[in-house]
């Protein structure tokens, strides 16, 4: 499961983010306009591809990723002076988003993303074949990823940043990969899960670029990496209890995904190592089955849910202590800690 | 199916292309132990799938698409002058190469490649399930592609350069997944498949590559895009005759594999369209079963060798005429002949 909505604000409010939101909203209609009737014209029966991957990204989240970048910058430079770039870098990483969510899901056999079929289920429907609708949605996954590494690295990007937010976008795709390849493999090194998979392109990756856009220097960096580090983690933690707590009408994705596909995350691991002998048989008995009431109900009496609460509490903390620097300027830090609360407090 | 290798010259001969070569491969072998060494620390239980890119990349052909990067360049400036950035991009686009095999057996459901066992198959082996074997591999693919991404944008190439390559090395990927699409899906439009699949990434892209590299001018490009597209139609319909009557042994592929999958290739289509009406209903019994054998020979007696072979020398012509350009250094456009004759009767 690769996680990816929070509320970043109430309705009422257009703040910064809100502005944010609709500026990416508006260019990616517009991108992913352009990549259909392209497709339309030179590759007329791939089209449906292009589709999917424009359904998926534009019934998209509330665009956090983008809200983390444009932060970073704001603790460099005023964003607003580098706000084209600032829009098609964020663009590139919701489109990075898509792809790894369409592989993803195939991968984990998912059915349900963002309220809607995952793109292999609605592919193999169409085409009546899994394997052929399978196939498509690796390529739609594919075409997603050609597409974001246009818009990070777009015309509107000053010339002499290119290098250097190539690098940040690249970094988090190897490490996001790695993280996904842990995670497939059911790999008990959960801590390397969470740094690669959730840390890397949740918050430290968008941070990465945002600070990369911005040309911002060392001393920043050392700061903004303080802060994403345990933030990451934190985010993964919450994901964690959501992917065993959380339902279908919430989240937009199947209830209790984790438990249902058996999922080491840190509930259960907590779970496994402090209940009873008994209870902890009776945990793996269920896992991976129907009966996630069961075992949603063995990670309560283990004390999971606080144990883990509290965890989210400290690093939120220690995220926050990292704002206090000095080489950050006080308007992105703000934004950055309003972002980590609502990280660390959201139900979906 | 993708393909791939050709003969760049005898093994005596130690010239332009033997030295791309063995620079390309030095460099992809520091690279892809550096990338080893990295999951081994980060993420352990993913080393199995670096090991598989590397493997696959290691064995991998002729480096043909490094050579015709290195003759565009060459057309512009001294290949030397730009040696670093000239290996570090080829080397991306052989890591761009693997990523594509990868989707693309798992796709095709391919078990041979390069002489040894296609990765999913490797996986799915290795792992005891086939899911859990096609998930990682294709994993491994997108690990490929971040890693492409990387060196295609190395530090070594010059800064001022970096937006234009990497303009380069996306609108390729663009072209070559929407291509690929079409395949998978059998689409009737054989000659879309030729341009955006194998016309972009064998012989447009590693071209419009080295033109970016060397900061070629409007004029170079015009007279390359000239070369690089009859030549790549050139080098799919060789492909659909070796994909055809190629076996095993030659082309570490498997035999006849177009015509195992009904793929409507361009020979089965010149069939298709000649044929008498019995012959033609029994071209399409046979297409897609083993009988593959029978298969061939309505092909030959439909005149579609002899055809495509006439097509094939029309195109090398049309190419080498569009190296004359005076735009062009003598000695790249030397170089890019040579190609161009290699690749229109390579027997693999």
């Amino acid at each position: 499961m690769t996680s990816e909505s929070m509320t970043l604000g109430t309705a009422t409010q257009l703040d910064v983010f809100e502005d944010l939101r609709r500026r990416v909203d508006t260019r990616l209609e517009g991108v992913l306009d352009e990549a259909e009737a392209e497709a339309a014209r030179r590759a007329k029966d791939a089209v449906e591809t292009v589709v999917q991957v424009r359904d998926l990204t534009l019934r998209g989240g509330k665009r956090m990723r983008p809200a983390m970048l444009l932060a970073a910058v704001e603790c460099v430079v005023e964003w607003k002076t580098l706000a084209a770039a600032v829009v098609d870098t964020s663009c590139g990483i919701e489109l990075l988003q898509t792809y790894l969510l369409i592989h993803d899901d195939w991968m984990d056999g998912d059915t349900v993303r963002r309220g809607g079929a995952t793109v292999h289920v609605s592919l193999a429907k169409r085409y009546g074949d899994e394997h052929l609708g399978a196939s498509a949605a690796i390529l739609a996954g594919d075409f997603a990823s050609a597409m974001a590494q246009d818009l990070a690295l777009s015309h509107n990007v000053p010339k002499g940043r290119v290098f250097d937010v190539a690098r940040a976008f690249i970094a988090m795709q190897r490490e996001v990969v790695l993280g996904q390849t842990l995670d497939v493999l059911n790999s008990s090194d959960i801590e390397a899960i969470h740094d690669l998979k959730t840390g890397s392109y949740t918050v430290r990756g968008p941070i990465a670029l945002g600070h990369a856009l911005a040309g911002g220097s060392a001393e920043q960096w050392a700061a903004l990496v303080a802060f994403a580090n345990p933030l990451g983690v934190a985010f993964q933690l919450r994901d964690d209890l959501i992917g065993a707590f959380g339902d279908e009408k919430e989240t937009g994705k199947s209830a209790a995904s984790d438990l249902r596909q058996a999922k080491m995350s840190a509930p259960v691991r907590w779970a496994l190592e402090r209940l009873p002998e008994d209870r902890k048989s009776e945990l793996r008995a269920v896992l991976g089955t129907d009966q996630y009431v069961r075992a949603q109900e063995l990670l309560i009496e283990s004390g999971a849910v606080e144990g883990i609460e509290r965890r989210i509490d400290e690093l939120e903390a220690k995220a926050l202590a990292a704002l206090e620097s000095p080489a950050l300027r006080r308007e992105g830090a703000r934004l950055l800690a309003r972002l980590a609360a609502m990280m660390c407090k959201r139900k979906k």
